[in-house]
């Protein structure tokens, strides 16, 4: 069990999970290098329990080859990087064994189930960091390039300071009262419902854009469809189908935040509002070449929202893209998470968002749950 | 003290405040008859304290005369209808004493400052009707086409079981640090701030959308310029500049509101969102001649939010005024609430929103202000 | 014959036609003085063929009187003011006669119907107004805020030097091939089709908003529903239901025009773009409150199209109305086009968009129907 | 020459050209195979005048080798495919040539410079079909997904009879003066400006929307800066900066194009509106997972446009994608086209648009040219 040290040798790159965010995973592996300058990688296999099907996988995905026992893939030498996107019961212990083996892991959100797993992968995390070992947890919006924008007018102070934020991510697939039982609504399985799913992703964003981290929250979860019937008949829904809560932040700012997946129409509406004394911002994932920035500082007989296109060369990771005008899509969140990734490797820095800014959403997931079990009252974060 | 009561005689009306409301109201009962079938009144009396501005006042806004004193106006046999857009604070007062000498009341939102004092009207109100004599309180919004369609739409099932609801109404008018101390910013004579300014209208819709009233809440609510400058130097700000609350409906949906007089860049943004099992519905009442509509019943190659431009003649209130795509503005809102407290007068029915659904209103925001008070915990309402 | 010179009388105004825009310049006179400050006016008599019609639309409408002859209306001493919303072939004849009388005249758009009829009232309207007595052709879009707004910022530079004008006017009142056949649509009675009824507005908006007379035209005219059914039976339409131009214009500017009665869901669709070397404004009259402005002069990072909101205190007409974010509506334009008139009047200079503007946009309009009746090939403007 | 038939032996490609076309093309051809089903192929070889830069382009961009000769390659017996994504005056010489030795070509847009080269090139194609060897032009935007809703939904009859079609497509680029000559804005290069860059584009969309073939244009060009300064400094521009044309469709319908490289503030605004006698539907490339949709047969009460976000699995393509409403970018029309190109040469059949149809649309231009070069009169096609 080591890594290669040959100079000059591609970093290896081995994933594990080909189901929706492997194959986001692999577009980004397959494509981040033919659009920005990166260390040079192989995208080297991909890891699936089922063999014939990882194997189509790894051949439709661009992978050298496929394989089934991920236990063995990071022991292999020529393997420096592992990239996981298995279900979230899978993290903690692939993640660990990964960086104790020496390979640089980036992991799907959220970093894991339960706080105990989070905690033993933050603990992995930093001793490898020490060693020079490197890991990122994959809330990829971070790096969609409106937002990415957002956060730097708000850094440079172009809305004053930030008082309100305001976050939703609404969906709609469990719509549908006949939508079927699945693990995804087992609380055994999935750890919770649009709370970890979606809301992880509405609170790293409040979090990340103003630079505050919560406080205190109050939160409230809700099931509308409690029943639903899957192979084995009717059954208990156990997850939220929907979530609200307030968040204290250090700042001084208050964020809100509204997450369902039953809200009719909408189908990846993640929505972001930043109000700051002297500008806002406005942010909506179904249009996401988008910022709505209002710049206080004009004048009020010209002032207003301004629609920026994101797809100018000085905007984040335009510039490799394509001309002005010609959008990008969803999936490039992905690649462009890559990008730094692999720079960052590269550079021997520690890229973010880390396995502790993980911990931290979890934490505030955790005190939503906590709060909505209390009937609403707020929960400090230590 | 009476009414003259000579058949046919025009509806005698008089109405109390010339500012910001008195100036809507008086709009509205200038042009109501020019649109609508309404029975026949006389624009008689506009009251204020100050003799000479009330005057010019009348003159401008179209009443035959101007008086300073309300309580001889309320005595005159030819006065039939009391309109009060005074302060909040005089409106107890007024419409008691209008109800029991047998006028007619319509008085602008909120209902009152206190709840002993909205109880008072309540039971006047109460004791007029069994008379004959009507009351109807200000939430003019129930009125713009696109949301009185909006009701119709819930009510007809087109959206299926409503499950979800999310109202804010941002405004940004105390955005700036400088703005200048105001009555409107101390306790004592506003009441609350955001809160009951314009959270009664967001609470107010979400409860008529739905026809479901709040049973518990969650709340809070924040002052993010803790103290303002005005004539007499700088003076702490004693209500909200901001709100936010979670309501449960007895229908088993889930409402939620936030409000914000520090929204920059928002001027009257009241955005309503219902998600039902079948459809969603959106306004905005910057833009208040749409209503976005996501029928679930369409199939979804073509499904999508529907732009319903609301001015065809079988939209809500729309015959009346112009052609297909010739917008209206935001007075008519008062115009059309008017038009229906005239036409309940004339029918000898109660019109609705009646006193008791203000007090109602009235409740909820007591318990959003218990509720925060009390670090959000729920609190039920009776 | 002659007018009431006693001073301090206020001014009498006579309207000629109550149908839909004689609805509408009622409504403006019966507001005007509410929200600005005009010269004392009354709102005197309503003249209209149909006695009993025209007596309850003058009651309804807010006119003193009604009457059936305008001739013997415009030798009233105590009217000075004659606003006539008749059909377009009758204007000449009332128009001349009043001004003769003495009267200051407002003549519904187009001028006339035909251009030997529009150089009669311009002759009549230039020795008049050498007798101090004024008139004004209703191109009332130019009195919406957003394009008054528009032209301000042409006018001072902001969007650079105007190149390339775009002005579309889509309705679709007329897509059912099953819609009655009417005067409207028989070349006789109506002149012309979408062309004289909506292009003369987007023509009069392009020249207006440039500062810039077309000098040349090529065009084209177009009829797809070439029959309709009217009470006798099926019937040629003689007139067309789209139209479609290139202007060239003194500026060195490049315009285009389109227009239809038959563009399916497009209810009121005035839409202007123009573009100039250093930004560019985009506005919809379906949505009247909002001008989309791109200044160049912004840096690249945050430029892009601001919705401005004409709510504000410094945009043209708005101080006047409510509060930002509460807009106004379609009807406000004649508000603010009688309120300009009136202003013209009492300070005894010239309104604008005078006759002499009236006809010259008819001389585009004829060259566009020479140009469409040969070919398209470009016609010259004297 | 020749080619390998081996059974099962992957399609070899070649392309040509590694600027922002090359760029673009290999782009899908990297990706094509990971989400569609396609025949097996190689991205074999990339073809580029300078022999260091190609090399670079062709790892980056995924291809085995690098070649200078595009002559040479096209004499390979392991290539099958040619992809023309060089400049204009080289399309006719390479697509020839490759046809002859049995490639299948697919060439960018506009198919040539010159309607010499686009015969000899369409004869080349034809009797290359004969011989199964098949040929394709690139109007890509055919194959965004909402353009591809839309042909089928006019072709279903959902818009009733189509009547009206306006299409412009805006661009920015050439605003600023300041910006430099270049090659593209000489005529004997770039053959024309907008009109063959852009107008092309919009001609193809309005003939293949409607499945109509334009009979007679009018058509008018112009260069807003007339001079340009260059390395060489100041020299005439040559080619047009903006475009406008009307056309008579087979079908009776009316089309108008207006395209522009100087409408500042729009950056890639392909925009179409197509109305028809029972609904209409328009789209932005600026935003291309929208369409918006106004079905005539909802009733008014209901009615508006819709707008479609088609990222639903029944939208053409989208399946093979992401979950609903995450959106795809621009590049991936050329992704759609290199997937029916191959399946197209697997299944023995024509692609579409041919040849033929690239000529045809080259007519269309040049019969605009000939309309603007005599005062826009009408010019008939064949």
């Amino acid at each position: 069990m080591g890594t290669d040290t040959t100079p000059g040798r591609p970093l290896g790159v081995a994933a594990v999970g080909y189901a929706f965010m492997g194959k986001a995973h692999s577009n980004a592996w397959r494509n981040v290098g033919a659009f920005f300058d990166v260390p040079t990688f192989s995208q080297q296999v991909l890891v699936g329990r089922d063999g014939a099907a990882v194997k189509a996988a790894a051949h439709r995905y661009g992978w050298a080859e496929a394989a089934t026992d991920w236990q063995e893939v990071i022991r292999r030498d020529d393997i420096d990087i592992v990239d996981i996107c298995a279900p979230g019961w899978l993290h903690a212990e692939i993640a660990v064994a990964a960086l104790e083996a020496g390979k640089h892991v980036l992991v799907e959100k959220p970093l894991a189930n339960t706080l105990a797993e989070s905690e033993a992968m933050v603990a992995a995390a930093a001793a490898a960091r020490a060693r020079g070992v490197q890991s990122m947890v994959g809330f990829n919006y971070r790096r969609v390039p409106a937002l990415a924008l957002a956060r730097e007018l708000i850094a440079e102070g172009r809305l004053g300071t930030i008082r309100q934020v305001r976050a939703s991510y609404l969906q709609d697939w469990l719509a549908d009262a006949e939508a079927p039982m699945s693990w995804r609504l087992r609380k055994e399985t999935a750890g919770s419902g649009a709370l970890g799913d979606i809301a992880s992703h509405a609170i790293d964003q409040i979090q990340h854009l103003t630079g505050a981290a919560a406080t205190a929250v109050s939160g409230r979860l809700h099931t509308f469809v409690t029943e639903r019937t899957g192979p084995d008949g009717p059954e208990a829904v156990t997850v939220d189908d929907a979530a609200w809560a307030t968040l204290s932040l250090g700042s001084g700012a208050v964020g809100s935040v509204e997450v369902s997946r039953i809200a009719s129409g909408r189908k990846n509406a993640l929505r972001l509002e930043v109000y700051g004394s002297h500008g806002s911002l406005a942010f909506d994932l179904e249009n996401p070449n988008e910022l709505q920035f209002y710049d206080g500082s004009v004048p009020g007989r010209t002032a207003g929202s301004t629609r920026i296109l994101t797809t100018e060369a000085d905007h984040p990771y335009a510039a490799a893209w394509w001309p002005p005008g010609h959008v990008i899509g969803w999936e490039h969140t992905f690649t462009h998470q890559i990008r730094d990734f692999l720079n960052h490797i590269a550079a021997g820095t520690a890229p973010s968002p880390s396995f502790e800014e993980g911990l931290q959403v979890q934490r505030v997931l955790a005190a939503i749950e906590e709060s909505a079990a209390s009937n609403s009252v707020t929960v400090p974060l230590g």
